[in-house]
């Protein structure tokens, strides 16, 4: 054994693989064995029509394997379990996530209205028709005019308390509901957002149960709808619109758990403050956020499993050697587009695993304070953007990466692409969602300071971390620049320290909220357009520091992770896979950094040469770190990564390998060239003699 | 009129949509007229075998229209117009990219072979039929084994001087011929990429004209194939493969314009060096890269018209105002996401200019030497990486910035977006055309230090700027930070010379260009393993200089053009658009000019602050900006740009205005609970009296 390899640690990629699979491994294990049925598999190129019957049937096989119920009650049948519910409902977005997404629409949207906006009437009456599909349901909250602001919907519910009914209007176009899977072919009924009015008075919006088709599948009176036609993707999906007019449903059709009308018409709700009202409905709905994060990493593990396999095996130009081409993960550009990829994955893997927990532990009830309730808001609205964005620009660049092989829809990259892209702006607008997480962050910033004077803020700005971090890390003002000396130079040992990454990458957040706290602060009392004026001019900022904050929940979440693990060399691999992580989000931002001071040019010089030695230094463990997330080939579904470039590269080897031992090969015309040259020089030398 | 309106500049659209059709500007027209024709129109959704049949039907609507003919020879019935012809040709991407492509592959590919690499017998006897369409063809250059590599594809024809034939051999899997364009399906002949062996010697890759179906679309004897199946995009055409076993053809199938074989087998060419004359023959097929450019940049209008339309109809959330909501445009995010956007794409417009000029100098002969060709090679290896990401990246902002609409396909951003998806990676993968144009920058740099020592080599690497420019821009090193005096702080005048923006775009590039040529030289005298482990080292930071460069070819030809400009509004108004799209690609890579002391802190504050006024500088000359792009509703074909979006709003408008009027209608809770809490005010104020 040579030096190198008694040195290099090894990677236990089971150990590794069963931590990632998390606190729900077995259900898991079950929703992986599950999506690995070839029926389940998308299929390509299927025309629409087929592949949103496909669909549907699979919902029912997904009934029949009893894989969608974990979050129903168990008085019906479900297990009150919804960490677990989510794990493996995310899952199935490796055999098909249009498949994935209609079991969303069915279960975790439509149904879930029901479950968490409903009382137990509506449980009885309606969850088991859901769950079983017999009442495939539509979840009717956007409107064509109204996404990202649900609270300015157009649909009415005006209570008639003569007839003790709800009647729904549509007042206009833009108020139709749309994007709405289940609506264009299959739902039967709907969970419809509308502004409830009642004795002259509008309480703003609630959820009403609205049977929408008969049983031969034609609408009901009043109803009226479009199919939206093809999309982008997830094809296997019947969107659709919906409009109403005049359509009445019994006063007990209100999902009455947060407001109710009595016969009379009066109103009451549980929560006097109707904002608060609104948020904590819709906060019920949290799990579609939750859920994308998880889809969207795990999307992101089969893209690097498929393509880091193929980067191994594949081989391009000779670079070094004159017999054997390069493979082409050892070219640097290559480690460099795909290696910082598989960190930032293992860190969407992490910050998941906590999002879920969190999750769990509101819906649970075992964590369900009022903070416990907003931190899990604001964590979800910090990963979803994160992880959706990234699995977007993952596929996109494993598509690269594998050429016009990775084009083709057979290797899954862009089929998951085109399916994954309206991850980026449904359940949240990713732009939105992160603007709701600054907005958290300026809140928290400005309850700090409540009561300080300015120039204790000014304190704050300047020094956000203790200073004992900053002298460690070098996190200097710009003036200070000159005392970088010869030895510190080269050294990366400061950039290991966690602390130090934690305390950057917080700095990053902290100094923007506090500038934009702080302007926001000197409009505080202007009038509202002015105040609208200033957020403006600042929302790029706070977006962007909104999107750091996301960077370094997950960071926190990775740490945690590594320090979970047992095995020492994986946990010396996954270390240098963190820093490469915290530091490569750093690199991204270098400009900021070095603008505010809290790096040196020397530093940031520093930090880059070492981002390239860690890649380089996992670039051997590359194969194991994506064989840890653990999907087989039934997942997968490449050939590109099944070992068939494998089989070309040994066949076209042993090829050469018979031509170059064979000496009536052709001869190259370059080498002859050559060789002519030397006879020619030799000839002309000898003449000389 | 108030004071503000006068002061504003207004853009002359008309004027400036004429100099964006630039020289070919009849052509373009004309294309333009037969792209708006419904029956080419890509129907998203079309089941793969139904678009391909439509594209090869549209093909022969190409053929009757004479709208693909100009490049081929007058006495052929051509027009020996190069420039004009990819004009026209590109165009055809907004009708639908599967037809664009699919005639690049029979004209531009199959035909261009023939036509460049062939000799006048050879335009005789096929040109007329390929022209037609008698002939669909295939190019068939890439190996599933090797696409980057093209030197070292495995195909041979072997010259038997008996026959006087060629025996074309498939020798391996990885040798199949793969992902080509009228393979599958309705490719009659092919031109094959081969290694040409006669009497021994292998003479490197030639092109051979090889019949490969009979007219009942059956292979002839020894030729065998697949279909390549679905794709991420482009399934209008019928991509495959092909492999070759024993396929004779006669010795003048040969396409033998740089290089031929006599009738005893001798080999001769007018390029005697092996590497040239490769170099030479893949050269003649540059149009490729030319028209990919052109195409992916008309896509990003088309893109921007569409968003930027939008942007400026759809509203949502009230921010300074109770009754209307906010036109999204004017949201300063929103801003950021797509003004940045429209300066990527007129910068893309200019350059693809005097790329086309470029194109047309060279094949029409007009200014062709050696140096023309090379450095044609670069502006294209440049340019079209440059334009082709900038199109992906165009299309997925555009579509998230339209929401749920923007995901519907018939708004046309995610059929582009798959289309365009493989323009990233064919006719060359953008990161080895980077890289072709960093050797360029390597060679021209030590071209210019030939003989030079360390000493003045070091002295470059530190100024390679002129001391008078650095001087305005303060481009110091990092020791006079201190120097930023108040009265400079704030001010973005010299950020607006565009002397400065060219100093400082032009640093990017030779800064790292002449560290790597050091590093390069350091291991001149190495073994060969070495220089590759050096090079390897510098690949990245190597291929992200040529990615400047792209960026400082395009800001100096947007600058050429805008200089162009008659109308002085215009001119301002696109100077503002210019220096945005230059400052713009100094913020991207800020950390670099801040870390290498190009920018002082302050001067990058003032920098990020000043591209914050262009863009809201450039907001009211959005609309304006994209519809100089010139394209009709006949090329947008989205409903979202057609105006139905505006009517939406019009409509909801009118409905609110005559709710608030009517004293009927209900009011909502939180203004009856506001009214409340004052009437209790009051009350308990009376009861104290």
């Amino acid at each position: 054994m040579s030096t190198t390899e008694s040195t290099t640690p090894r990677l236990d990629v089971a150990a590794l693989g069963e931590q990632l699979l998390g606190r729900w491994a077995e259900v898991r294990r079950e929703a992986r064995a599950l999506s690995a049925r070839p029926e389940l598999a998308k299929i390509e190129g299927q025309p629409m029509p087929e592949h949103r019957e496909r669909t549907l049937q699979n919902l029912y096989t997904l009934v029949e394997a009893k894989a969608v119920h974990r979050a129903f009650p168990s008085h019906l049948g479900g297990g009150d379990d919804h960490g677990g519910n989510i794990a493996g409902f995310e899952e199935l977005v490796t055999a098909d996530p249009s498949l994935q997404i209609k079991a969303g629409v069915q279960w975790g949207l439509f149904g879930a209205a029901v479950l968490h906006l409903g009382t137990r009437e509506h449980h009885d009456k309606w969850l088991p028709g859901i769950m079983s599909m017999e009442i495939p349901g539509a979840f009717a909250m956007t409107e064509t005019g109204h996404g990202s602001d649900v609270a300015s919907i157009a649909t009415t519910a005006t209570y008639d308390p003569q007839a003790q009914e709800f009647v729904i209007n549509t007042p206009f176009r833009a108020g139709w509901k749309d994007y709405l899977g289940n609506a264009a072919l299959h739902g039967k009924a709907a969970t419809v957002f509308a502004q409830l009015i009642t004795n002259g008075v509008n309480h703003g919006v609630h959820c009403f149960y609205v049977p929408i088709r008969d049983e031969a599948g034609t609408f009901l009176p009043g109803i009226g709808g479009e199919d939206d036609g093809v999309k982008g993707g997830l094809n296997g999906i019947d969107n659709g619109r919906l409009h109403f007019s005049d359509v009445r449903v019994p006063r007990t059709n209100l999902l009455n758990r947060y407001g109710d009308v009595a016969e009379d018409g009066s109103y009451s709700s549980p929560i006097e403050s109707p904002g608060r009202r609104f948020f904590t409905m819709i906060g019920t709905l949290v799990q579609g956020r939750v859920s994308l994060d998880g889809a969207a990493t795990a999307a992101s593990k089969v893209a690097l499993q498929i393509a880091v396999t193929y980067a191994n095996q594949r081989r391009q130009f000779n670079a070094s050697s004159d017999v054997q081409e390069e493979v082409i993960l050892d070219y640097q550009r290559h480690q460099r587009r795909l290696i910082p990829l598989i960190a930032r994955t293992y860190a969407g893997s992490f910050s998941h695993e906590e999002l879920l927990e969190a999750f769990d532990g509101v819906f649970s009830g075992e964590r369900a304070s009022d903070a416990d309730r907003e931190d899990l808001e604001t964590l979800a609205a910090a990963l979803k953007p994160t992880t959706t964005w990234d699995a977007l620009g993952t596929l996109q660049e494993c598509r690269e990466a594998c050429g016009g092989a990775g084009f083709l829809a057979e290797n899954r990259f862009t089929g998951l692409h085109s399916d994954l892209d309206i991850y980026a702006t449904f359940e949240g607008d990713n732009n939105i969602l992160l603007q709701l997480v600054g907005k958290r962050l300026l809140t928290d910033y400005a309850k700090s300071f409540k009561g300080m004077d300015a120039a204790g803020m000014a304190r704050f700005a300047l020094r956000t971390v203790s200073d004992a971090v900053l002298a460690r890390t070098g996190l200097r003002a710009l003036g200070q620049e000159a005392r970088d000396t010869g030895s510190e130079k080269r050294s990366a040992t400061v950039l290991k320290d966690p602390e130090v990454q934690r305390a950057l990458l917080t700095e990053r957040i902290n100094v923007t909220v506090s500038q934009i706290g702080r302007a926001l602060n000197d409009v505080a009392k202007a009038s509202s357009a002015e105040k609208a004026r200033v957020f403006n001019e600042n929302q790029d900022a706070l977006i962007k520091a909104a999107a750091a904050h996301g960077r370094l929940l997950q960071w926190e979440a990775f740490t945690r992770g590594l320090e979970a693990v047992e095995d020492e060399d994986t946990r010396t691999i996954l270390t240098w896979l963190r820093d490469l992580f915290g530091l490569g989000c750093i690199e991204e931002e270098l400009g900021w950094y070095l603008m505010h001071g809290r790096l040196s040019a020397q530093r940031a010089r520093t930090l880059i040469e070492y981002v390239d030695r860690l890649i380089a230094r996992l670039r051997p463990h590359a194969q194991d770190l994506v064989d840890a997330f653990g999907y087989t080939q039934a997942h997968l579904r490449a050939p590109i990564s099944s070992g068939a470039e494998q089989a070309r590269q040994d066949e076209a080897a042993e090829y050469y390998r018979h031509l170059r031992a064979d000496p009536n090969s052709p001869v190259d015309e370059k080498v002859l060239l050559k060789r002519r040259r030397a006879e020619a020089k030799a000839a002309a030398k000898a003449g000389r003699r």
